[in-house]
């Protein structure tokens, strides 16, 4: 038996912060799995899926508090997944200019539907020609089968008038 | 002036929890910046950038511990970033029979020569053939220009051999 965890990591990027990690997991028995690593801001920040032995949990929050102070690690132990509902997944990719709440406005939309966001990578970019700062959105949904796409399309083509937003809606590439 | 603070989530995967998280930072102030959220291990787990007004932070962090208790949040400040050293990015792809440890052999060949690790994504896949749980890890380093890539390709080929992985060097995408 296996226990599974998630660790997610905010540190000062620098040389051997991955090693640090990923000597904890392996000297606590873990295995690691999926993860996904990035620069943000500066600072070295992601999450790690760890495969453990059972009961091992424990040992390997001991031995992560251990690691350097400016190093902010999260633990959580996976429970096993609900039953998968029954849909299909589309991709949405948004972009606008940039401004407050532009992100909520379209998530409470999607929400309000009961339509699940499997995954988000938004970033800030400059328009070439104004300087204007643009917000981009790529969102993967996921839209459960009692829902018509046609009024997901509906309600985020509503949105993206209101706020001035260009939304695209487009069967998932996965 | 603005101070920017980097929030990770894991939460178990549900319609409206990106909703939930826009909402703090909109009635914040805040403004999402870049940032990454996906599925992993049957939660929805990642990290955003946020800019806030002056003194924004500990109304964030008030309002973050109002949301429900089964999303794990924390917030780190983002400071300054150091001056940027020197050097050049490439990027390292290895894949391998999975086995404890892998990613700490070749993560710790790179810390000792002062390789820094810039994003890292890993993943599990089975081999089509022998059903073998294969390793996958995609990597962009950041070389320092006082050491010769030679230095850094020789070690990653001894590594490679050593613990029987392919390892690749290329240069940087991006």
């Amino acid at each position: 038996m296996h226990v599974s965890a998630i660790l997610t990591v905010i540190g000062r990027d620098r040389p051997g912060l991955t090693q640090a990690l990923a000597d904890v997991v392996a000297e606590t028995g873990g295995n690691w799995g999926d993860s996904q690593l990035a620069r943000l801001g500066g600072h070295y920040v992601g999450s790690v899926l760890v495969e453990l032995p059972a009961g091992g949990l424990p040992a390997l929050e001991q031995a992560l508090r251990c690691l350097p102070d400016d190093l902010t690690v999260t633990l959580v132990e996976v429970t096993p997944e609900p039953h998968p509902p029954e849909g299909s997944r589309f991709s949405v990719s948004l972009v606008g200019q940039d401004r407050q709440g532009i992100l909520r406005e379209v998530t409470s939309v999607l929400a309000e539907m009961g339509v699940n966001i499997e995954s988000l990578e938004t970033g800030l970019e400059h328009e070439a020609w104004t300087g204007q700062k643009l917000f981009r959105a790529d969102v993967q949904i996921f839209v459960p089968a009692s829902l018509p796409l046609e009024v997901v399309a509906d309600a985020l083509e509503h949105i993206s008038g209101e706020i001035m937003v260009d939304i695209n809606l487009s069967e998932a590439l996965r």
